[in-house]
């Protein structure tokens, strides 16, 4: 029996954006495991097994629930021992961990500042009245407020992958010579830009910009079969 | 025979301040191995093995020299497959390259600002004059320029350690519940800093400092060993 993954979608329910949910796609790839996604807007999110979880992704194997894409990583590590690894060992587990807090905290909320009004508009009419009502409470302004002027701050986003970037001197992937959760970690809120807003974010001969390319063919060119938007 | 370290030396010939070498001391414990330290001045790095490296650290065990605190930890990695591992896996090895290029590019430009003519003073004489040109030359600025205002940028150095920070919510070391080698990439330049500048960098209830203590504990307290800056 496949796998279901509950996956954040938008208007269009084939667009499937959530960063979080594109950790936990490319983790049940990665693993080969046979997968069905269930497109869901936020407002919808509660109706999960009964509330199970207040976010997505969640996965459904067989019975078992797990919510929070690294949870489902780990989750996959120890029930698929004989798969493809996605930490390579207890340090690839550790560090991964690091790697997930960079992006979280040096990725993330710029990013989101570039593309936030345009993950609203690609929103169903639900969703959209959730997404502007929470986020604006969140950040204390509109959601055009926040996107305003990200032209300028594209510099700054585009420097906050330096680390990154060094790092593309040295292997080709976060893994080393393949890719890990980690790649994926960082791939996520890249593939969330690109499949909900038509801004570029990178140049092209950013080595990042190569990396994510190299992200994108991965598992059969799994990120790449979701269109970016236009 | 014991591992000799080539470790960066202060006009105190007893202060050890390269992050550089830091790490390379700190995997030299890691792994249990026996080592002796042959302090040596900036100006001094050319007479190591004939010319062998412009940089240090440099370790000889036994007539095997090796140069670069990544190569060092790999090699005593694979060199001494027996003892305490620095990496804990494959991945792990990858991921550490992450973090090497994330301390690289995200902690040690802004830390520099903070203490360079702190540095400077600390030199013994012909390093204070190498140093001053090599930096001034590097940066296009004199080292008092570069270090003047610094209180103004002790909130934005300390922002720039928040994925250390949110990881520690998780975990107690980059390595999981022990250290790994990506611990000691980054207490490298915080030790830098304490080793031979009285600039207080972090507060008090800060987890970083918590987890930078943690790191002075290891290994018998060989980092708490060397004396503050005063």
């Amino acid at each position: 029996m496949s796998i279901i993954l509950y996956d954040l979608c938008a208007r269009d329910q084939s667009r499937r954006f959530s960063p979080h949910c594109w950790k936990a796609r490319m983790a049940l790839a990665h693993k080969g495991l046979a997968f069905e996604t269930r497109g869901t807007p936020f407002t919808r999110i509660k109706e999960i097994a009964e509330g199970f979880s207040p976010t997505v992704p969640v996965i459904d194997d067989g019975g078992t629930l797990v919510r929070d894409s690294f949870d489902i990583a780990l989750y996959l590590e120890d029930a698929y021992p004989d798969r493809p690894s996605l930490f390579q060992g207890e340090g690839g587990r550790s560090e991964a961990r690091f790697v997930e807090s960079w992006a979280l905290t040096a990725v993330h909320p710029p990013l989101l500042s570039l593309i936030i009004k345009d993950i609203h508009d690609r929103l169903d009419q639900p969703d959209q009245a959730y997404f502007r009502a929470s986020r604006e409470k969140r950040f204390g302004r509109t959601l055009e407020d926040m996107q305003a002027g990200r032209d300028e701050r594209l510099d700054a986003f585009r420097a906050a992958l330096q680390p990154l970037r060094l790092m593309l001197a040295k292997q080709p992937f976060i893994g080393g010579d393949g890719p890990l959760f980690a790649d994926y970690v960082v791939f996520g809120p890249l593939q969330w830009a690109r499949v909900i807003s038509p801004f570029a974010l990178l140049v092209e001969d950013d080595p990042v910009a190569a990396w994510f390319d190299r992200c994108l063919d991965l598992h059969g060119g799994l990120g790449r079969a979701m269109p970016a938007a236009a």
